[in-house]
């Protein structure tokens, strides 16, 4: 994959707030729910801060199959990720991810046993932009990002 | 459901430009693809415009699960629906969603043989808005709104 592809998907991910994190249920239907885009580990590894009661964190618990989506509605690119979700209790990840104010979220903080952080690493995915779209494995992006 | 919320709902699909569809793949992962918001009857059948060879589209002939959600991030609502995704390639389909300016995308016009419909049936969803969310069943939506 040339440079210039690499820094417009990089730039995807920086810019958009929001990822639509989609899992499998019981059933094998995909559910995608938005979430805030908040920190990663280059193009490979994205985490998300949410509740361990929730549908999605309950069922990334059974299935960690999981696909993450970054999306520019404006300039019609999308980069979808494919890979697994882990879902993370220990206090390191927990304090990572951490932000003044989540106490709305989770009113007795970093060891509320609801908060939990979910973490993404992906395996490949798809570049769409335009009419073009380029599909890789992610060493591809990694390797040419280094 | 009481009326204010599916109002509400209502307002969402009616004004977003993009779905976020998901289908799952041959191993069972979750893909997810931003899609232009076209055409539905109610709340339950919505439909889109695609290329016949896309992965999305043969993913959907082998496994009708599906998912799609309108996200209105400003306002942080997303409506879940999930359901199955059909495949249609009959005349009545494609000139329903057909419009001008379409062959950029298919360059044969209605008839081109890269262009399908998908129709999504919703079964069941959920409605997340601000800090509460909301699960149904399709006919809950459709009860109510009658």
């Amino acid at each position: 994959m040339n440079k210039e592809l690499i820094d417009d998907i990089n730039s995807l991910v920086l810019n958009e707030k929001v990822v639509f994190v989609s899992s499998a249920n019981a059933e094998g239907y995909p559910n995608t729910k938005a979430m805030f885009n908040l920190q990663r580990d280059g193009l490979t590894t994205h985490y998300f801060s949410t509740n361990l009661s929730s549908k999605r964190t309950q069922q990334f618990m059974v299935n960690s199959k999981s696909c993450i989506y970054f999306c520019n509605q404006a300039e019609f690119k999308g980069l979808m990720l494919i890979g697994k979700m882990e879902v993370m209790t220990d206090r390191k990840h927990r304090e990572m991810l951490w932000a003044e104010g989540n106490e709305i979220y989770y009113p007795d903080g970093i060891d509320d046993t609801d908060y939990v952080v979910l973490k993404f690493t992906a395996e490949s995915g798809n570049y769409y932009y335009g009419l073009s779209n380029c599909t890789f494995k992610i060493d591809e992006l990694v390797t040419a990002t280094a």
